[in-house]
């Protein structure tokens, strides 16, 4: 165990970004960061902080007629050559800058700036959000924990443009595979080619028609799409198995069950397999909470197109929106970024709803 | 190095067949049995033995109007729990038994028998077969001594059933690669998936019709087929490169250029390019030292379908035929056998033609 490292909650959110990005913290390792986290958020006595694994909730006890929760994981993926953080210009890069260090320095901010909000907060920093849905923190606590997430609205702080992007579609994973019958590929027509058998599932694929669907003036955007394929045994051998995997985005109005009766309909007499899923969240944009949250944040509403966790939130009774800096196109790569304006502009706009 | 194991080719063809099992030589460790081979044969006065690598040629010179070439490799793929030999009634069971130490069993037992044969006879017993071509013995030979090859006919003992297999088909193999563009999943309109540009590709080949072709009263056929296929980034990117790897294996009536440019056309538009070729073999029935041959073995002939070193004599302007003992379909197979009858067959058949 290193020395924990210490976070300066007083510096601008820009540098307090850096200073998140350059503590490492790749999925399973964020022992320095949740460290850094707990020690700063204990520091300020308006809060009282708890802890799970490598996940920090911390929560002012105002007695306020409403609670809301801000979230954000503390988790980024490998690092790729992207590391230390660098400011150049108007734009802040490095791993996490964008998902969601960013959005994490908004949060940690407003809990040490924020010593009275109108509204009682909850912060949620958590662990493991990169990798499979067992570690996800966000997940362990709504299981271990869920009166800590207790709230009448929550934001997410995933990367958005800073703009709001409600609800998610849900996402489902499953593995199509044919069989056939392995021969000498010179003897072909003593086998059964599985490679050939799915031909017909690829122009099902090519001829799918996706759904546009309305809901709470958004429209979500379906989709079905082919994200591997595999088959093979060797340059002179038939193949007797061959997979494809699809993935399919649905849009919220959608369970995940009605999601797989879809998939089971579209690929009729296919063997299926679901290999992951997840469920979309409605955007819940009429509900008193998040009507006040958007008109206070003054920006249009668009619908989220990928998974996030507001799907949790959800699962919880609790309406959520994605709001946070960084344009999510950039996650996950090298050049990962935020741009400053977008930094500034969720810190600003988060103050002003919070206080008086 | 271990000693040089000694062969005793007065022992029966079945208990030579054993004992060449028993010396294990996985391509690229054919040392043991090629000494062995060497030494044996270079016993026998009326043989002159050439050695190239781990590759054996030993020759008559009796000054026969004819001369033929009888050759097998000496390498086997890896063991597969198939060592030692084991002879269960009228099988010997065992890697290599089938392809080929049964051949190589009987062409040693006529190199020992036959002082005088009717027909001036040349002997290979070549390494590296069943690897890539760079590495092939015979390939080497024909390269480096092509007058040890020197012949009116050449029979190649891969096993055949103990039938006589004329000619070969050519055989090649292609990448058909698409091209997309990567993005999210869940903003799978962002990208071109590479993977559904495939989906015709299959159906090419799903329709294709492949042609039987008569040659010197054989029935070649055609084949046309998927072996690989491959593309994926991650479960939520939509993918960039998708890749099919095809393999067409066509009749001797065809160059390899001319089945290129039939590929060419039949993935017309595709990015294709060849990653492993070999030409086919002509039957070469019509010529006087094949219908000799052929009448002294007294054996149906019918056409081979796989791709065999046979078309290494054809380039070298020799008639060739495969003829030896053993079920190619268990070939490379963890039940590899041979039947008695076929190794007892193809040595009577085979002395017979020799024999005045």
């Amino acid at each position: 165990m290193g020395d924990v490292p210490e976070l300066d909650l007083s510096v601008g959110v820009v540098d307090l970004t850096a200073d998140l990005v350059n503590i490492a913290s790749e999925s399973l390792h964020e022992d320095d960061i949740a460290d850094a986290v707990e020690r700063a958020l204990s520091a300020l006595p308006h809060l009282t902080v708890h802890r799970d694994g490598h996940s920090i909730v911390a929560a002012t006890s105002l007695g306020r007629s409403e609670r809301v929760v801000i979230a954000g994981h503390l988790d980024t993926v490998p690092e790729n050559g992207n590391l230390p953080a660098r400011l150049d210009g108007e734009t802040l890069w490095g791993l996490g800058t964008c998902d969601m260090k960013g959005g994490v320095a908004v949060a940690l901010k407003l809990a040490a700036e924020l010593g009275a909000p109108v509204r009682d907060v909850t912060y949620v920093f958590y662990e493991a959000e990169e990798i499979a849905a067992e570690y996800n923190g966000l997940g362990r606590i709504a299981r271990e924990h869920p009166e800590w997430l207790e709230g009448d609205f929550a934001i997410l702080m995933e990367p958005s443009n800073a703009g709001v992007e409600a609800g998610c579609q849900g996402t489902m994973r499953a593995d199509i595979r044919t069989s056939g019958e392995r021969s000498h590929s010179a003897r072909w027509w003593m086998g059964s080619n599985a490679i050939h058998k799915l031909g017909a599932a690829l122009r099902t694929l090519d001829d799918y028609a996706p759904r546009e669907v309305p809901i709470d003036g958004l429209v979500y955007r379906e989709g079905l799409n082919a994200v591997g394929i595999r088959g093979g045994v060797s340059g002179n051998v038939i193949p007797d198995e061959a997979v494809l995997t699809v993935n399919f985005r649905f849009a919220p109005d959608r369970s995940e069950d009605d999601a797989l009766a879809h998939l089971r309909e579209v690929f009729a007499g296919y063997d299926l397999t679901v290999t992951d899923s997840a469920p979309g969240a409605l955007p819940g944009l009429a509900r008193p909470a998040a009507a006040a949250f958007i008109e206070a944040v003054g920006g249009q509403v668009g619908p989220k197109f990928g998974w996030t966790d507001v799907a949790k939130f959800t699962l919880l009774g609790i309406p959520a929106v994605n709001y946070g800096p960084g344009d999510p196109s950039f996650a996950h790569k090298a050049d990962e970024h935020v741009p400053v304006a977008h930094l500034r502009s969720v810190h600003e706009r988060l103050t002003r709803w919070l206080t008086p």
